[in-house]
């Protein structure tokens, strides 16, 4: 078949001018006679592909100096132990909040290193909601306070940044760093997995304000350390070079479409008509607060369940693919990232009013 | 310019032939209609991908069905850590055999989570050659003992598996796994990072007894824990997906090679000549004792140091690259691993005889 749709939640859709760009350079990156994943990590040509990468995702996030910019490999997930074991400085409790699954990983691998305080939930509403800020319950003498900024799962979003006082902010950008404008000046550390709007996975973004870096817990792993990473330009080991090759080529491609505001201008036009194609039909629904509705992952449900089958089938003739829901959450869902055209969310649009037209 | 023959250390040549198939699936897998950086780990293209990877390395090492296969994030140096947090099973001590610069690493490591036995060093011959395994000082309630089995750096490698009774044996491979023969049963662990003989770097194989699972120790990070990846497929988190698919065509290509030993017998011949070359010239010296000496790395100095630069660069004029010598070491280092043709071997000799005839 030819190129899909894909609306995978993550991995997920890499702009196809990358996948060319990638492509093209497979087997000989510019005049070097070989291709990026068979360079040296001390050699100049990769050392440039890297730098590159450090300075446009700076320039595109507008990251200050006093900020130090790591590629990480392992993922979130890592970053889930890295954020206490460095963090905590001596200090006993954290603060989380709770605005779904990806949260409580965060909470769950936080809690074998510190008291956990969860200063808000919004697990009495499933998962629907985003606790308002006014309510949290922050412990000021904490080491930081944890949030997620978007849902994958639950499909909620922060739409600001949460004013919590003092204390150190800590958010996992997983699946909306680089989609909407963040103030990187108020966090203490944001860290993402780049397989949503990143590129591949195997490789994580980690921004951490040079204050918070060497006070990592007695011992942790070299590789759990912030100063190892920081000191080394995150070459302290081996990186994973292809995929940060990878991910260099999206930071131009992100400065191509404009830069985030441009890119944050478009995530806005797609989920917006994608959310009034599904408020506008008695068929669709989608079950989460209005103001807490995720820009990047939109669930919806069918109004008769039994057709969950073949609206799949139908969606996937017209090329649009990955559309079921998470099993906890159920029906459908659409993950409209960056990289995801507003030609997509057309297409879907168009096939759900069709389906809804004639099979509903 | 055109392709080059690539003698990096790492990360290192890969197989042209995959490179070639990877170009050609960038866009598209099969039928998929996406490249696999897009799919979802959880979806069955990517499993199948998955799947037949590890069944092809567990025929190529004949991995027998009590040992897991693992693909993890964050290379050999994440190893370090995870063999003595899962092995030590309430055990303090451990031993380690010294080789070089890789043995420190992970002896350095291993001093973070136990006391460290040094069972055997080669430092006072400066790393030229591998101890004697039965000169080792062996300590049997030790948790395990731990040796590199090719030292990148010094250029030595073991050529049997070391006997060391009933105690584990764990094995850093990074540098010289499927190029050669290895018999799985008689190690409790074997780890390698991707990027020397398997592909890309990003990606580490590890693989483990299965009664070796399961007893990490308390505190530990939940990625630390080869049971979490165990019981997950190495899916705990979202894994290096792209990597892994290289990895997998790479394994494809050594079956296609005609196995392990095909591979072996070819590695065998090409550094039997690159040696002779070396040991026939009063030009050009290895500094490594003839048995020790490795098939993967082979560094050499010139008689004139001061015709490095020269030698260097009349090399990359006959498209031969990264012949740099580690900086502790000094000359030159021809990393001569899997993905290196015999061709490529030829080449660096046919060169280095005209440079001795010429310039020296």
């Amino acid at each position: 078949m030819s190129r899909v749709y894909n609306f995978s939640a993550g991995p997920a859709a890499v702009p196809v001018d990358v996948l060319k760009k990638a492509q093209q350079e497979m087997l000989e990156w510019h005049d070097s006679g070989m291709s990026v994943m068979e360079m040296s990590h001390r050699g100049k040509d990769f050392i440039s592909i890297a730098e590159k990468a450090e300075a446009d995702v700076r320039e595109l996030m507008n990251v200050p100096e006093n900020y130090k910019v790591l590629f990480l490999q392992g993922g979130a997930t890592t970053q889930f132990s890295m954020v206490p074991m460095n963090l905590l400085r001596g200090k006993d409790k954290t603060c989380y909040v709770n605005t779904g699954a990806w949260s409580k990983k965060a909470i769950k691998e936080a809690k074998i290193h510190s008291n956990v305080h969860i200063s808000a939930s919004s697990e009495s509403t499933n998962f629907t909601t985003i606790p308002a800020v006014d309510s949290w319950d922050v412990d000021q003498n904490a080491a930081y306070l944890h949030y997620t900024s978007n849902e994958t799962i639950g499909g909620v979003e922060f739409h600001s940044i949460p004013d919590v006082g003092d204390i150190d902010l800590v958010a996992d950008m997983s699946s909306n760093i680089l989609s909407r404008e963040f103030d990187v000046s108020k966090f203490g550390v944001i860290y993402a997995g780049g397989q949503k709007n990143m590129g591949p996975s195997g490789i994580a973004l980690t921004i951490v304000r040079e204050d918070l870096i060497g006070n990592v817990k007695a011992g942790s792993p070299s590789m759990m350390d912030y100063k190892n990473h920081a000191d080394a330009g995150s070459m302290f080991n081996t990186p994973a070079t292809y995929s940060w090759y990878l991910m260099g080529l999206v930071f131009e491609w992100i400065k191509e479409q404009g830069g985030v505001s441009a890119i944050e201008a478009q995530n806005v036009r797609k989920a917006e008509k994608l959310y009034a194609a599904i408020d506008n039909s008695d068929f669709y629904a989608n079950p989460v607060e209005l103001t807490s509705r995720s820009r990047m992952n939109i669930p919806f449900t069918l109004a008769n369940a039994e057709l969950e089958g073949l609206f799949l089938s139908e969606a996937k003739s017209a090329g649009l693919v990955t559309l079921k829901g998470h099993r906890s959450v159920g029906g459908m869902r659409a993950s409209i990232y960056n990289a995801m055209p507003e030609e997509g969310v057309d297409a879907l649009i168009s096939m759900m009013a069709e389906f809804e037209r004639t099979k509903a």
